[in-house]
C-alpha cells in the first residue's frame, strides 16, 4: 500500500479559515456559524466524540480570531485537533446556557452562514440570543468553500480512487449466484478495508428488480444467475471519498440488457467528456442525460447525474439541471448516469472526475464494459 | 439469549402519532416537524438509508393526516417502514424543490415543534417558503415526547441492562494490565454484540489519567498496575438503549482510592433512591451532588447526574441542576455522578433507573463495590 499523505498542519487549517471568514465577508455576510461535521473537519481537523444536544460551533469572522465554543468535558478532545493551535477555545459547563456564550462574538445584526447540518436546536437558541441576526444555509451562500481541491486533497481523492478500483478488481472474481447481496456487500465493505479505507459508507448491491431501486443498498435476496447487479461502494480514505459504480452480469446477458447498458455507458461517456474549465454544472448532466433520452429511455433515469466529494462523499457541486454554477480546475464530483427499469433491472456506471486545466481527468480507471460475473 | 420482543406494528406508530399531533395541539402548536433520527424512527419506525441533503420530513397537525414528504429515490425503503401503512408518502424528485412540496402542508403562520437535529438547511428552506411561521426545538416545546416509556418500550430497555450487565461481568475477567485501552473497549464491543446488542455507541475506557476526562474514550494508552479505571459502554439493543457505568482498578487500591470511590457509590445511592413520581428531575441532580459536596469533592462533579434514554442513548429527561419537570412512571434515564482528579484518576457508577408508581427501580443490577482487576 502506498504510504500515508503527511497530515495537515495548524497551518493548512488556519489558511481555511481565514479563506472562508474572507469569502463570507466578499459574500456580504457578517460570519460563519460552523457545526459538527464536514466543515468542520475540513477547517479545522476537529471532530467531536458525537454529535449531541452540547453545543459546538465554530465562530469565523474577518478580522476576528477564529473561536471555537466546546463544552468544558470535551475541551480536551478539541486541544488535541490539528487545527486547536491556529483558535481560540471557549468551553461552557453543563447546565450554563451555551448560547450565551456563542452571542457574544455575533454581530447582532449579522446575517450569518451556517453549515447545513446544524442543528435546529443549535441555530433557534442562538437566534433566541440575537433576534436580530438571519441565517443562511453555507451551501447556500458559500456553496464552493470546499468545492475546489487543492494538491493535497486531490492526492488524497486520487488514492481513495484507486482503493475503490483495486475493490472492484477483486470484486469481480468473487462468487455472486446463490449468495445473499448483504454477503457480497460484506466482502464489497472488507475489500474496501483492505485497501486502504478507514471508514466504508456504503456498498450497495442492487441484483436483479433491486437494482432498479437506486437506493436500495443490499437485502436478503439471494443473486441468481442471470441477474444484472449494480454495485456503487464507497467510503473516506485519509478523510477523503471515494464512490464509484459499476454494473455487472451473472452469466450471459440478454441483447436488452447488453444495450441498455450500453447507453448507460455512453451517457457516462458523454457526461465525462463534458466536463472543462467554465462550463455550467448543468452542462455535464444535460450531456449524459441526452444520450438516456435520445435512446428513448429518459423517463428510467431518475436522479441527478452528480455530486461533489471531498471529506464526505456528497457535497457541493451537483450536476443537475438548473446549476449553474461554472466548473473550475480541482473541482471534484461524480458522474453516474443510471437507467432503472421498474421491478426488472437497473444500470449505474460512475466515476469520480475531477476539474483539470482543459478538460477532466477521472480518478476511476476500471474497464466500465458489462463485466459478466459468476 | 431470551427471545425478541414482538416488534412494533402500524397500529403502535399510528397511536404514536396521534399522541405526538394532540400534544402539539395541547401545547399551542399548529404542529410538529419530525426530521430522520430518533423521532422519526419513535414515531413511524422509518430510518432513512442515510441523513443527506434531501429533505425527508414528517409533518404531524392534529385533526390532519401524517405526511412523509421523501426523496422519490427512497420512497420504496420508506414505504417498507413498520409505520407506513399508518401515514401517506408524498415524494419529490431531484431537481424540484422540496420546500414547495412541503409548504402546503403546514398552516401558513403557525408555530411548530420541529425536532431537535433538523438540519438548518431544511429549516431555513421551509421558513424561505413559509416566512410567517415560527419554530421552536421539540426539547423545549414537547420535552417528554418520548420520556414516558411503555412497558413494551421497558421490556426493551431491560433487556438492553441485562445484556450490560452480563458484559461488566464478563470483563471483569479479562486481562487490563499491560494492554491498551483500546483493545479492552474492543472486548467491550464485543461482548455488547455477544449478548444481543445490534448496535454499539460508545465503549469508554478512561485508564489512570485519563479516567479524570469524563468523556475521554479509549486510547492507545496501556493500562497499569495501580491504575483506576472508568468503564462506561452501552448501545442499542431491539432498538433500545443501553448505559452503564462501573469504575475498577488494577491490583490492590490505595486508601483515597478507596474513599473517593465509596463517595461516588454513596452519592450514586443517593440519586437513586431520590427517585419517585412528583419530584423534579434537579432533586436527582441535588441529591447525589450533596453527598460529593459535602464530601469535600464538589469542584470535582463537572457534568449532570444523568440523562433520558430510549431508542437514543442520550435524550430527555435531564437530570440537572434547573430542571423542574416533575418525574413521571415510565420515565427512564441514567444516574451516574463521578469524582474527577485532573491528571491523576477519576471515578464514575451510573445504572439506568425507571421511575416505579412508588419510587424507583435500576435496570442495573452489578455490583457497585471497587472491583478489583487484573
Amino acid at each position: 500500500m502506498p504510504t500515508a499523505p503527511a497530515p495537515f498542519t495548524a497551518d493548512d487549517y488556519q489558511a481555511r479559515m481565514e479563506r472562508a471568514a474572507q469569502a463570507a465577508a466578499d459574500a456580504g455576510l457578517a460570519g460563519v456559524l460552523i457545526a459538527p461535521g464536514p466543515d468542520m473537519v475540513w477547517l479545522t481537523g476537529y471532530r467531536p466524540p458525537a454529535e449531541t444536544e452540547r453545543l459546538t460551533m465554530l465562530v469565523l469572522a474577518a478580522g476576528q480570531e477564529p473561536v471555537l465554543v466546546v463544552p468544558t468535558l470535551e475541551a480536551p478532545d478539541a486541544e488535541k485537533a490539528a487545527g486547536a493551535p491556529a483558535l481560540t477555545l471557549r468551553d461552557w459547563t453543563d447546565g450554563k446556557d451555551p448560547y450565551a456564550v456563542t452571542a457574544p462574538l455575533l454581530d447582532v445584526d449579522g446575517r450569518f452562514g451556517v453549515s447545513d447540518n446544524t442543528w435546529a436546536l443549535h441555530l433557534l437558541g442562538i437566534q433566541g440570543q440575537l433576534p436580530g441576526t438571519t441565517y443562511t444555509p453555507l451551501t447556500a451562500c458559500l456553496p464552493m468553500l470546499r468545492g475546489v481541491k487543492d494538491a493535497h486533497e486531490l492526492e488524497r481523492l486520487a488514492a481513495a480512487g484507486a482503493a475503490a478500483d483495486a475493490t472492484y478488481e477483486e470484486i469481480k472474481k468473487v462468487r455472486f449466484a446463490g449468495r445473499r447481496e448483504l454477503e457480497v456487500a460484506g466482502d464489497l465493505a472488507d475489500l474496501l478495508r483492505q485497501f486502504g479505507h478507514e471508514q466504508v459508507d456504503f456498498t450497495v448491491v442492487g441484483s436483479g428488480p433491486n437494482g432498479a431501486n437506486p437506493h436500495h443498498e443490499a437485502g436478503e435476496r439471494v443473486i441468481e444467475h442471470g441477474d444484472m447487479i449494480v454495485l456503487d461502494f464507497g467510503g473516506l480514505m485519509h478523510g477523503y471519498g471515494s464512490d464509484t459504480s459499476r454494473t455487472v452480469h451473472v452469466g450471459e446477458p440478454t441483447d436488452e440488457e447488453r444495450k441498455v447498458h450500453d447507453i448507460v455507458r455512453q451517457a457516462q461517456e458523454a457526461g465525462c467528456a463534458a466536463v472543462r474549465p467554465g462550463i455550467a454544472c448543468q452542462e455535464v448532466d444535460r450531456a449524459a442525460r441526452a444520450v438516456i433520452d435520445e435512446a428513448g429511455y429518459g423517463e428510467y433515469f431518475i436522479h441527478r447525474t452528480g455530486h461533489g466529494i471531498g471529506v464526505t462523499t456528497h457535497e457541493p457541486p451537483y450536476m443537475i439541471e438548473g446549476e449553474e454554477q461554472p466548473l473550475v480546475p480541482g473541482m471534484c464530483f461524480s458522474v453516474e448516469p443510471g437507467i432503472y427499469l421498474p421491478g426488472r433491472f437497473g444500470v449505474r456506471i460512475e466515476d469520480i472526475v475531477t476539474v483539470t486545466q482543459d478538460g477532466g481527468r477521472r480518478l476511476n480507471a476500471t474497464d466500465r464494459e458489462l463485466a459478466v460475473v459468476e
